[in-house]
């Protein structure tokens, strides 16, 4: 089930912050650019080593222009051309559909995957599965996303709301999605995840490059224009992008086609994570263990406990001592610490856009 | 009432290295050369001001001879005699009787008063007047011990039985002990603070120094008669300090004295505390509020708060962020970063214990 799929693109957006992830993630360092789980590698680099068995060297990654050179020093087996910078941000729809164009015009039949360069999943033989299937129901015309098995109420991720199976060759556990929903509260995704209908929406999306773009044209057909003339003409980018609406992929595309009958799920469980916080971390960290209690994500050696839980980062070069605090969260870095819990961690934020506010740029 | 005391001599002891303040308290800088308060003095700085107004220049420090540049550095009024260096670490009676041979040589019907280097002392108006009586009660050829009113129910410190009031002019707060006791268990403590028979004991002690030779000579005639001979040829220090019995001034002289009836104390309300840990400190810097919720003992301007309460050191220069922590006592340093909590935070010294046993000595 590993081997590459003929025809298929894997399309790479290597964007966001990670604001609740300082001081680790920073402006200059985001979340995709880090090893922030300890396994060795970075979130982008895992995510290429994820998708090159499916795509044999058909990726794109498409960045920042300010973390264009940064993504190339990571994977420098790509080619100049297939890490694309945006000159700026323009949200999802405008990033994924370049790739589309992009792809479409060097091979008018082929389907893209796009999947986040930040997120991580844990079985890749059952993410290889996925996508077999995915590309399989992609190939009929349909939008497909990945549905992931929920493993709790969480109220930090959209849904996906499944409808009946369809009846797809090599895509056995295809289902219509019957609509998007956004996140819920926690009454409510205690709902979906009773109900057994629900998934979580990872933002995984399979579907011809051409289908991509005849769908967005449905409601916005001046942006198809403009990504197919950059498409074939790449010099122009500069000049064009700028007038692309900014907009994300699920407004602009997967909820209207949604509502149109044209998406298709495959479930999947993955030990998927879109690592959004250290309590996200934390929780697929376990191998990564340091003195009792303690989950370590850097710096093992320089960690002391007596008596305490918790996650630490040591990433300093200092001793970090825990005594007698229960599931504590410490992240330490050469200029700046945070200690917070795993119920706050995502509160982290609200730190960085004091940072903001305080005019301390040389944190963010 | 502030007015100098005739014959009347400060001795500080400056030792201890305050293991339950690591990573503030090192051994190369000792808790009594720290400005753990953030009062903008060290504690022994601030000891010095607190007696000089009683002892018009008459003030011995006998430190470790590893501290004596340190502390010849923070008191450089001091003359260079007034500094003693004690070859190596003898417990407190070498250390306060060597004091009062020195001064019993130079200004034999002295009185001293035994005052450690590293506790503070908030209501000095209230110190004064007690140590005025203190000597009133010495010149009588007591020894006199001040006994402060507990706050509360503490374990951490021993306790003073008074009995009879004394009829002493000059001293009219004076009473008999009855008997010094250990540090006791809670219930026990409880009992004492509710017979309202019981001060803390803080180890300060006024006698005239004959006297407290006399009383020292009872149990250890020996170490007397050495003293006496360094006192005389302060030369022959280095070759006779290592015959000196290692002992508690408590053991050696206050116990069998108050058995013998020999012990008065003057009670007093001082705000007096040990500055044992970090919550002692906290409970003493009020006035030093950094965010809200947040007391802050070094760096307000590097400390960002959401939702967060605590004690804070920020002395690394890097700034210190605290998202939805109850009651956190963090320590950043240059070299280590401490996390523990009010409850905990005598356990600090177990990470110094660690610190050996791994032969870091570079952060002890």
């Amino acid at each position: 089930m590993t081997s590459a799929i003929p025809g298929f693109w894997a399309v790479i957006p290597a964007g966001g912050s990670g604001t609740r992830l300082w001081p680790l993630s920073r402006r200059s360092a985001p979340k995709f650019l880090l090893d922030v789980t300890g396994s060795g590698q970075s979130l982008l680099r895992a995510s290429w080593a994820r998708l090159e068995p499916l795509a044999d060297h058909r990726i794109l990654v498409v960045t920042g222009a300010s973390h264009s050179d940064a993504v190339r020093r990571q994977l420098p087996m790509l080619p100049a051309e297939s890490v694309v910078a945006e000159p700026s941000p323009r949200d999802s729809m405008p990033a994924i559909g370049l790739a589309a164009a992009l792809v479409e015009h060097r091979d008018p039949g082929a389907v893209i995957g796009s999947f986040a360069a930040d997120h991580v999943i844990d079985d890749e033989a059952a993410f290889h599965r996925a996508i077999h299937e995915a590309v399989a129901l992609a190939r009929t015309g349909e939008l497909v996303t990945i549905g992931i098995e929920p493993t709790g109420p969480a109220t930090g991720f959209g849904y996906i709301r499944e409808g009946a199976a369809l009846d797809v060759s090599g895509a056995e556990h295809g289902r219509r999605v019957e609509e998007f929903v956004e996140k819920p509260d926690l009454p409510t995704a205690e709902k979906y995840v009773e109900s057994g209908e629900y998934r979580w929406n990872a933002g995984m999306f399979v579907v011809q490059a051409s289908t991509l773009l005849e769908l967005l044209a449905q409601h916005h057909p001046e942006m198809v224009a403009t990504l197919r003339t950059i498409a074939a003409d790449p010099d122009r980018l500069e000049e064009l992008w700028p007038s692309l609406t900014k907009i994300a992929i699920d407004h602009a595309v997967a909820e209207p086609a949604a509502a149109a009958g044209r998406v298709a799920v495959v479930p999947a469980d993955l030990g998927w994570d879109d690592v959004g916080d250290f309590e996200s971390i934390a929780g697929f960290s376990d191998g990564h263990h340091g003195p009792d209690g303690i989950i370590v994500l850097a710096g093992t050696d320089d960690i002391i406990s007596v008596d305490a839980t918790g996650v630490v980062s040591a990433g300093s070069g200092r001793l970090v001592a825990l005594v007698g605090v229960e599931d504590v969260i410490v992240v330490d870095t050469p200029d700046a610490l945070l200690v917070t819990t795993p119920e706050r961690c995502q509160d982290v934020k609200k730190v960085v856009t004091q940072l903001a506010e305080m005019g301390r740029t040389d944190l963010l």
